[in-house]
C-alpha cells in the first residue's frame, strides 16, 4: 500500500510538494483514483483525488481509520546527535519502525555535534512512518540544552543509561511500557559525572542497556528494541 | 584503546597492508611502542612491535587476554541480503556491537538480492568487533539457498520470523539464551508457504518479532537485540 503525507482540512486532502510531484509524475495518478494519506497525527484517510497538479494533489477524504499503526506504548529517546549524521538519521528510521513518541536532542558535555539539519530529519521519520505503515509520526523536538531536557516536566518514569561502574539496574528489567518512558542516551564520551548527579537529582534512574560496548546509535537501538519486545510480551 | 588486527603466530603477531599503514602512518608507531591486536578468534594479545614498514608490522607477542569481549550466548542470524547492501552493512555493524555469533546469508524466494561483496561485509565485521572491543569476529558464511541453510545440522533451537498470520509465539518470549540459537529472517517480501513449509519440516518454530511491520535488517537487529536482553536479564 502506497501512502502519501498531506495536510487535512474540511474534508480535503492536500499534498505537499514532493508528495504531489510522486504522486502525478512517478505514479501517474489520475482525478479519480483512490489514495491513502497520513498527516502525521493518527489516522489514516481513504481519499479520492479531485485535483492533480504537479505541484499539488487534492483528495476528497472518505473513510477515516483512527489510530492506524498505533505504537501502543509512550517512549520519548533523549539522545546526543553524533557526529556522523547518517548515525542518527538510522536511528530515527529504525526508532520509527519498531515505535517511538518523541526524539529529544541534547547537546551534553561530550557532545560531537551542537546543530542538526531539523528538516532531514523530519523527512526521515516522515518516511520510516508511510513504510511502516504508522498513522503517527514521531515528534523531533529541537536541540536543547542536557540540563534543559533533564529539568522538563514529564509525568513517567525516566532513565539516564549511562557507562560508569555505579550502581545501575539493567533498562530491561526496570522497564514497564503501561507508563510513560524517558531514556537519554549519551554520546560516545558518556555523560560526565555532573550530568548524571543532574539527571539523578531530577528523577532519572541510572540504568544499563547490558554488557557489550555500544555506539551511540545502538543504545538508542537497543533501549526502542528493549520497549517494543516489553510490550510484545505484555500484550500477548 | 586502539586495536589492530593481525595473524598471531609462533609469538608474533604480523599485520596486514591496512592496519600497518594505519599503525605507521596514521598513528607513527615506533618499534618499541606497545599495541594491543586480536586475531579474530577470542583473545587480545598486548604485544611490542620489532619491525615496521609501510606495508608490514611485526611485534612480539606478551600477554594474551582470553575471551576478550566474550559474547555470551550463542546467536546465528540467517537473512535474505536487502537489496540496498548498505542496510546489511548497518545489520552487521549493530549485530556485531550487541554481539553475534554467524551470519548466514540466503536466498530466498523472494530474495532482491543473490550476491554480495564477502570481502567488504568482513570488513564492517572486523571493524565493528575493533569498535566494540571483541577479540572474536563473527563468522560470515557465503550465501547460499534457503534449502542449504535450512537442512544444515544445528544443534539448539532455530527459529523462523515471518510476518503471515499463521499461530506464532514471540520470539522474545521463547527464546532460551543459555541454549544455541538460531533465526531466520525473510526479505522484504517475506518467506513465502513453501519456504514456511520447509522450514518447520525442518524443526524451525515459527515466530514472530512484535507487531510493527520492519524492514528486513530491522527485524534482524530486533533478534539480535531480543537475545542480548534476554541475556542481560539472566545474567543478573
Amino acid at each position: 500500500m502506497q501512502i502519501f503525507f498531506g495536510q487535512i482540512q474540511d474534508g480535503l486532502a492536500r499534498l505537499n510538494d514532493e508528495e504531489s510531484r510522486h504522486a502525478s509524475r512517478v505514479l501517474r495518478k489520475q482525478v479519480g483514483d483512490q489514495i491513502k494519506v497520513i498527516d502525521g497525527k493518527g489516522s489514516l484517510y481513504s481519499c479520492i483525488i479531485t485535483e492533480i497538479g504537479k505541484t499539488e494533489v487534492l483528495a476528497q477524504v472518505g473513510l477515516e481509520q483512527a489510530e492506524f499503526g498505533h505504537v501502543p506504548y509512550e517512549l520519548h529517546i533523549g539522545i546526543a546527535p553524533t557526529k556522523n549524521i547518517d548515525r542518527m538519521e538510522w536511528l530515527l528510521e529504525k526508532a520509527t519502525e519498531m515505535g517511538v513518541t518523541s526524539i529529544r536532542p541534547f547537546v551534553s558535555a561530550h557532545s560531537e555535534r551542537r546543530h542538526m539539519r531539523e528538516d532531514r530529519l523530519q523527512r526521515i521519520l516522515l518516511s520510516a512512518a508511510k513504510q511502516s505503515m504508522k498513522g503517527k509520526i514521531p515528534h523531533l523536538h529541537p536541540i536543547r540544552s542536557f540540563s534543559e531536557v533533564v529539568h522538563e516536566n514529564f509525568d513517567g518514569d525516566r532513565f539516564l543509561a549511562h557507562c560508569k561502574d555505579s550502581v545501575r539496574q539493567e533498562f530491561a528489567r526496570v522497564v514497564n511500557p503501561t507508563r510513560p518512558i524517558e531514556i537519554l542516551i549519551g554520546p560516545e564520551g558518556d555523560f560526565d559525572f555532573q550530568e548524571i548527579r543532574e539527571a539523578v537529582g531530577a528523577g532519572f534512574e541510572p540504568v544499563s542497556l547490558g554488557d557489550s560496548r555500544l555506539r551511540t546509535e545502538t543504545a538508542g537501538i537497543v533501549a526502542v528494541a528493549t520497549v517494543y519486545n516489553k510490550h510484545a510480551l505484555i500484550g500477548d
